[in-house]
């Protein structure tokens, strides 16, 4: 027999017991809020067919795609199905292909892996999940504040402090037609985008570069150093963009959705309980937000984090017609998209995760046979409880069995003699304090556990 | 622009939100029942390494892989990636590979999808999840009577009546040693474990033609037509047996799991709370129980439904190499999988869902946008009680916002009209009853809604 050494594909991950506790955390965490505004989980598979997925994500996106081979005969042709490489194509395919059994607005939200052919590097995988959700059907804007809510309520869940940037395509179009550049709004979009990374000038190069007049590019200046309140921004912008129609028209768009965040911020009506336990919202309009997709049509987000130097944790945006390559046009929705890799490491980063991850609260350490069987009835009742527990299933050195317990960071041993057996007890064992005390089955509970962590 | 008839490749699924709602009960009750046993979850990458992959499910395995293309240069060449199979090998690759970070005996659930390049029928898919729980490290039976208590309180959960069969492969090894062909004990297996469909006669028929003599088909014969209780049968094999060291020592092995999961099952020590919940426990020794693996190695555990024709729905057994091929020899573990897909099934056919599983549980629909302003704050603070909400986008016909509620079975409805402004109410609707009445937002929490719901 071969002895292989054991390794996994590069750009993958294992994910082992501490880290999946906070990826639990993670997915659970939103999961709730999401179906707190009644989204409902769909899952797609993990192969498409490439017709699905080839042309969806330009040409550089088709070289990323992982192939699966054919079986049989067909093995030399090219390759009929894929890995799924986002979610939103994958749910475009969805809501065509099942519009029949829908309900419309449709709210779902999907939490699964997707897989890119990338150079693997720091943070950067070859597989990875993607955590979406997304109302399609509907042009109404509340459903851009629901996406805000869910932002806010999420990221207040995790105690992480977040500022959401808010932009709109329709916006962005505007400014390219009255720099005159009505053509290039997608050359401009991807190149503002860098402002943060590159700088001013950077970025003016770029413009250049992408064949943009010196006149339009000086026209630009003013538009990305507006400043202000976000009403201010758009006052002086709707000065700007007064011959553009669609720009008019993003900015009627930007007012309402402000207007219905701040509306929904607002003390309670009447003499009620409604007052908001969220904090204040940091919503601010950032002209320079682009997102390089090119499915948007109208609102765009980006979430980021007060706290630490890190990209985008969170974005999205609205798009009109997602559906219109699987044949059912005009269908507008809006979608965010919560990027779980990052947010673990900003709640690493932090230190934020909870003290209790699914883990066991408490191992019965055992001298022999009959106090094993002793234990073993034990622990079914404490796991009636509720109480996660562990019997270490062989009798050996007292020693081991608390090795066992200090590096799976259990917070309490119950060691079983014949002492206890005799009069009915354990002697419960503190693992962080040291502490010790002899307690009955009646005793031993949450409530009792609780108290002696303190 | 091609339109594209959607559509999925052929043995995979898509899971809609009632199904992902059932799946997500079936998971986390499971999950739920591991995590009181102090089982954590790991994750293992979709993708492994061929050389990881081929040779460990037999020859048959080998062609049901599927194979991922390699890029760029290598396009041509073998592939070097593959699709998990099953979860076991990864397991045992993750174990190796992390020999020095883990804390033994481990403790691990797993539940990911896996795929397999079969033709797809009714019932089988080439995408399907496996749900897996296993502890490696102990060759201590505690672990077996662990796996049984879990089998127990999932199924007792889920409301499933089952009956465990459970078997030795030491014994079968012995029962192949006792008859005069030792070396044929994987071909008695993979026959005999056919008895249930295909009958005694054909059982016998596939016996000669895999080269056992008649003689040696003979002297089976009365093993696999012992009856009586499992203690009598062990007596009964005990005599059979008895020339046979390995059969004996499978023999001790059934007996002392017996032992031990009858005294799990005893009446309270003392005057405390112990007494078990769960019901009785139908434990069956069933000697013509095989299963096809062939790296089990001690007991073997099938669970059947009583109630619903349907094959094992969980079944698992212990090894005592696993790890040797990845170059960590002699590492005894246990472990089951529970099956998700026939689960499903099962409960179906049983009606065993709960009523309430993850949905919007009120819609406000709304007369005009002052309206829908107002109920968008009474969503707010009713999702701060935990209740499911939505607002109807659009203050569009009312007969549209009911229909969306009766089409998504949404079970309350709160209409918003002017008097009800007026006088700080909405309107709740009991959409299975129709009954209507005025309610103030203090009153409308999760208790009312439970008492209007009768």
């Amino acid at each position: 027999m071969n002895i292989q050494k054991p390794s996994i594909p590069k750009g993958t991950r294992d994910f082992g017991a501490i880290e999946m506790a906070r990826r639990n955390y993670i997915f659970s965490t939103i999961r709730s809020v999401f179906a707190l505004y009644g989204f409902q989980q769909i899952e797609t598979p993990s192969m498409e067919n490439m017709s699905t997925l080839m042309g969806k994500y330009g040409e550089e996106g088709d070289k990323l795609l992982f192939r699966i081979q054919n079986s049989g005969e067909k093995a030399n042709e090219p390759a009929e199905k894929g890995l799924r490489y986002d979610l939103t194509v994958p749910f475009a395919r969805y809501v065509v292909q099942h519009k029949d059994e829908l309900t419309f607005p449709f709210r779902r939200y999907q939490i699964q892996p997707v897989w890119r052919a990338d150079r693997p590097q720091k943070g950067r995988y070859r597989e990875f999940y993607q955590c979406d959700v997304d109302v399609i059907g509907t042009k109404s804007l509340v459903c851009e504040l629901e996406l805000i809510q869910i932002v806010q309520e999420v990221y207040r869940r995790f105690g992480i402090r977040v500022s959401l940037h808010i932009n709109n395509r329709k916006v962005l179009a505007g400014i390219a037609e009255v720099i005159g550049e009505p053509e290039k709004m997608m050359d401009i979009t991807v190149a503002i985008d860098k402002l943060d990374k590159i700088g001013i000038e950077n970025v003016n190069k770029e413009l250049a570069e992408r064949g943009l007049s010196n006149d339009a590019i000086d026209k630009l200046q003013p538009i990305l150093h507006l400043s202000g309140s976000n009403e201010e921004k758009l006052e002086q912008l709707s000065v700007i963009l007064a011959e553009s129609e669609v720009g008019m028209k993003g900015i009627e768009e930007l007012r309402t959705i402000f207007e219905l965040v701040n509306n929904s911020q607002l003390p309670p009506l009447g003499a009620t309980t409604l007052h908001s336990k969220l904090s204040t919202l940091n919503l601010e309009l950032d002209l320079c937000l682009a997102r390089g997709l090119n499915y948007y049509t109208g609102a765009i987000f980006e979430v980021k984090a007060l706290d630490v130097e890190m990209g985008s944790i969170t974005g999205g945006g609205r798009y009109d017609n997602l559906t219109g390559i699987f044949g059912l046009p005009d269908v507008s929705g809006v979608g965010i998209s919560f990027g779980a890799d990052r947010i673990y490491d900003v709640l690493n980063e932090l230190n934020l995760y909870p003290d209790t991850l699914e883990q066991t609260r408490l191992l019965f350490a055992t001298f022999g046979e009959a106090e094993q069987a002793y234990a073993l009835q034990w622990a079914a009742a404490l796991r009636q409880k509720g109480i996660p527990t562990e019997v270490y299933p062989e009798p050996t050195k007292m020693k081991k069995q608390m090795a066992y317990a200090d590096s799976k960071h259990i917070p309490f041993v119950a060691i079983v003699g014949g002492d206890e057996m005799a009069n009915n007890t354990v002697m419960l064992k503190n693992m962080t304090t040291g502490e010790q005390k002899q307690v009955t089955l009646e005793e031993l509970g949450n409530d009792e556990l609780n108290r002696f962590a303190k």
